[in-house]
């Protein structure tokens, strides 16, 4: 398959992550992307082709046009209020403060539209996170277009971002943006699976009340696993789209097998909502050396992972999402896309 | 008038706070109530009593058990599970994020029990925060049994801790635990008025749907300042306590004369409510030096701002709450207290 990649996902280059208690290097870095993009040269994969620019239109069919704008000027405004560094939330709107005014500083403001602290906005991420959703639309308009699937090699990730909120490394949502794009383009139903580590919310937030767009996840519990605060079996959706929204929240140590059992699961939903596009959130942090992980799958079952999709026999787009074991990271991604093509084709 | 105080407020040292993007040392440390002790003993303010141990019912009478629990467990957990360091949130339930679940692992709970990331759990914090509730239940019980006055030196501050939640350096709610021990042994009515920079948006959500306690704040506007989420003049309060809870935001550079004008409004409603006890929330970060703040009220206000307060007449619980320009702290401080006492002799 093809897989669509610029090396504007460089931009987004942060220097510092809050984790366990202190400040580290990013553990979603530059360097993840650029380990993909070998192997898939190194096996012969497919071409590789550049994203087409869609605009902001697209993004804004999803997302919230005051977030957008926000995530546009926070870095400016950070350094105009002379702070230093990355733009980092140290306060939100939590569960005993329900004012509906935004703040007009950006220290309050970005605690707005955060949903967690770790990720820091750095000068140039905005530019990354607008090519990120480029690469995803790129893909999605390729496989409407006819592909059997396509890759795209998504940095920074978007599941976690909701419509109006970042974190988790995630800025604008790919998926959701690609799922809307491929609605307003001809699809009548869209199933995206997500199959990262960490569930994720904000694609289930954006989805929540429709039923045009069946999210389904395979994740860590969030009893014990980020983002800890959505991704419940009891989260099914509200409105029209209750009973289009399917958690599979799976506890410490979770091996390959178990792992499967959802997924046969999931395809299964899947098949029985017959929709006209697959879209894969695909994270490798499922793997059983990512450091900041709990699954327990190991790099050949990606492979088995990629040719049960292809199983669906559906057009196909793959979005790359997480995945912090940098040195398989391109391994185990690619395990994944050739499983699909050989069972495709 | 007698100060209560105890050197266990030491056992509360973190030695890192997020702010503006980087790690510094807390602004929030151990040296400000050294040096306000120093004043006192130096001016001769009045006798310095030791706190009496109220045990935990009166913090259980408006704090969840949970968070109590949460607080005084969190550090042993964050080391249990491996991390380093003190304990930080970097997730939390955001607005698109609305699970009942209470996540069972420690980098989940500590975010669903932070309403901000900038105050770490440090070891000793639990300890130092209980302590800090018995100085100021000892002053308070000192008023409840006929001093005309009494100063909580209280350490870590408290203004911030709502029923379930901590932040902006604070645990358990001195100021909130307080009235209601005064309500509890006694007081029909009971005035709060927090002069802290920052809105008590812990004490206005714990007695936001209440008549027996009077709520009012002069606080940098929440567009603008910490906590950025609450403080609004729009929040009056709820059911029952609507109309009992009163906002003063003030914009950037505010001087002592409009703070004033504020401050005598403020006592006119407390004069109108007929309380049996007044307690103040006593920060000086309104001072003109302060390092994170941004009114300009000078020394010699604050003497102004204690003669002020006594003119309404009514037994007065001080509790010290904020005031980060350290080495001015203890004059500011002082002199309110000798202003309130030269004006009620």
């Amino acid at each position: 398959m093809k897989t669509v990649y610029t090396d504007k996902h460089k931009l987004r280059d942060a220097k510092i992550e809050i984790h366990e208690g202190g400040l580290v290097a990013p553990f979603e870095c530059p360097r993840r992307a650029e380990i993909i993009l070998e192997r898939i040269m190194e096996t012969g994969l497919g071409e590789v082709v550049a994203p087409d620019d869609f605009g902001l239109d697209p993004v804004l069919a999803v997302h919230d046009a005051g977030f957008v704008e926000f995530l546009r000027t926070c870095a400016d405004e950070w350094a105009a209020a002379g702070f230093g560094g990355e733009a980092i939330a140290n306060c939100w709107p939590t569960r005993t403060m329900n004012s509906p005014h935004i703040p007009r500083f950006i220290e309050g403001k970005i605690g707005y539209y955060a949903l967690a602290c770790e990720t820091t906005i750095s000068v140039g991420t905005y530019e990354a996170a607008v090519a990120s959703k480029d690469v995803a639309l790129t893909a999605t308009a390729l496989v409407m277009n006819g592909e059997r699937a396509a890759f795209g090699l998504c940095r920074p990730p978007g599941h976690h971002a909701a419509s109006d909120q970042f974190g988790g490394y995630c800025f604008l949502n790919n998926a959701a943006i690609a799922a809307q794009y491929a609605r307003d383009t001809g699809a009548q139903r869209v199933a995206l699976i997500d199959l990262d580590f960490h569930h994720g919310n904000g694609t289930q937030q954006i989805f929540y009340d429709r039923d045009d767009v069946l999210f389904l996840s395979i994740h860590g519990d969030p009893m014990d696993a980020f983002p800890h605060f959505l991704g419940h079996a009891d989260e099914t959706g509200t409105g029209a789209g209750q009973g289009f929204n399917v958690n599979y929240p799976l506890p410490p140590d979770t091996p390959y097998a178990v792992w499967k059992e959802c997924l046969d699961q999931a395809l299964a939903r899947i098949a029985d909502y017959a929709p006209d596009l697959l879209i894969v959130s695909l994270g490798l942090d499922t793997y059983e050396h990512d450091p900041i992980s709990f699954f327990k799958l190991q790099s050949e079952d990606y492979t088995d992972c990629g040719r049960t999709l292809a199983g669906l026999g559906l057009p196909t787009v793959f979005v790359l999402e997480g995945g912090y074991a940098v040195e398989e990271v391109g391994v185990n991604t690619v395990n994944v896309l050739q499983g699909f093509d050989e069972a495709a084709s």
